[in-house]
């Protein structure tokens, strides 16, 4: 059966999933990139998001890998896919990822301001979706057709759908980094009472990585 | 020169540093235990508070054992010295850790409601301090008399430090656990806005360590 699935979302020690302040020049925020320190030495980061064949293996790489495998559809709430708030001025702007983003399969795009599909080089389609989240996620399985569907994040994103119990399961990448600000993850929900357990952790030199389902 | 230490604290994968609802049953809040998974099985542990040979040595203990170094007096919130809230009814309470409590020097205890001093076996003497967290710093650091001071916590107490600048250094063992609910940690406060840097982090299997200093 097709699951929604928060997958290498990294954390910081104090709770956050991105910095403040994002902009074109901080897609994750100020001092966000300090998340991605378990993440950017893996294969994976390399082969999926760089088309490299750097890399390291190890535990990180094979939790890394997880996050791509029987992806069906992405979905991204809008700070996500770019910096610009309010009404897209134009259709210019196609994502921080260039001419090949490191989907391959149709990506659906939160919004209130709607905007016409576009295809990018490698399978990449981006859809605008303006029904809110449950109308995503409907959209998302539907094209999936029976994988799984990849929640990407930002923060308020994922916190939407776990608020209304809608993720499957989490693989969270607690990360030793301090970011002092920012957006927190967890910040007055109660994953317990939303209904999620832990089911699995595993520590690495650079992160611990919490595996978390819905009972 | 003496120094104001938090060591030892565990906080969960979700920011808590305590469950909710403390009492009698539950000294450190309901399924608060789980945050003691890292220290419950270090050799320190067992030989500090339970007073036996057993126990695990390893990077845990030796991360645990640093906790007990050069320190020269404790500083509790009332929280952690017993389930009573209020005025004391009578001198019956002496903490959770019967005659010989794992502390073996001078421990102030933060509280609202004076209580005349009194000693336990093996070295411990508990004072209350009344007159907020600064005089019993002042009084903890007098005692210690060069040796560092431990802010053993809950909560509410190492936020009020922390607020305060008054930390110097902090060890956080970070645990795979959710809680849920509980004891928020860090919930607005910005470490680093309040001068504070991870100095260095150590990951082994039961946790995610990190230190912090104060810039």
């Amino acid at each position: 059966m097709s699951k929604l699935k928060v997958l290498s979302f990294a954390v910081s020690a104090d709770g956050f999933g991105a910095g403040a302040d994002q902009s074109l020049e901080n897609p994750v925020g100020v001092n966000g990139t300090d998340l991605m320190s378990w993440f950017h030495p893996t294969r994976t980061f390399n082969k999926h998001v760089l088309g490299s064949d750097s890399g390291e293996t190890g535990p990180d790489d094979d939790i890394a890998r997880m996050g791509f495998e029987n992806i069906g559809a992405w979905i991204l709430g809008r700070n996500m896919f770019g910096p610009i708030r309010g009404p897209w001025p134009d259709d210019s702007w196609k994502g921080w990822w260039g001419d090949n983003p490191p989907y391959h399969v149709p990506v659906f795009v939160l919004t209130n301001y709607s905007r016409d599909s576009f295809e990018m080089e490698g399978g990449t389609t981006f859809h605008f979706v303006t029904g809110g989240i449950e109308e995503a996620l409907d959209q998302a399985k539907h094209a999936a057709a029976g994988k799984d569907v990849r929640l990407g994040g930002g923060v308020a994103t994922i916190r939407a759908y776990l608020a209304a119990g809608l993720v499957d399961e989490m693989h969270l990448a607690f990360v030793p980094a301090l970011l002092g600000h920012g957006e927190a993850l967890f910040s007055g929900l109660d994953l317990k009472a939303l209904g999620y357990d832990m089911t699995r952790s595993q520590t690495t030199p650079n992160a611990m990585h919490l595996f978390i389902g819905k009972r």
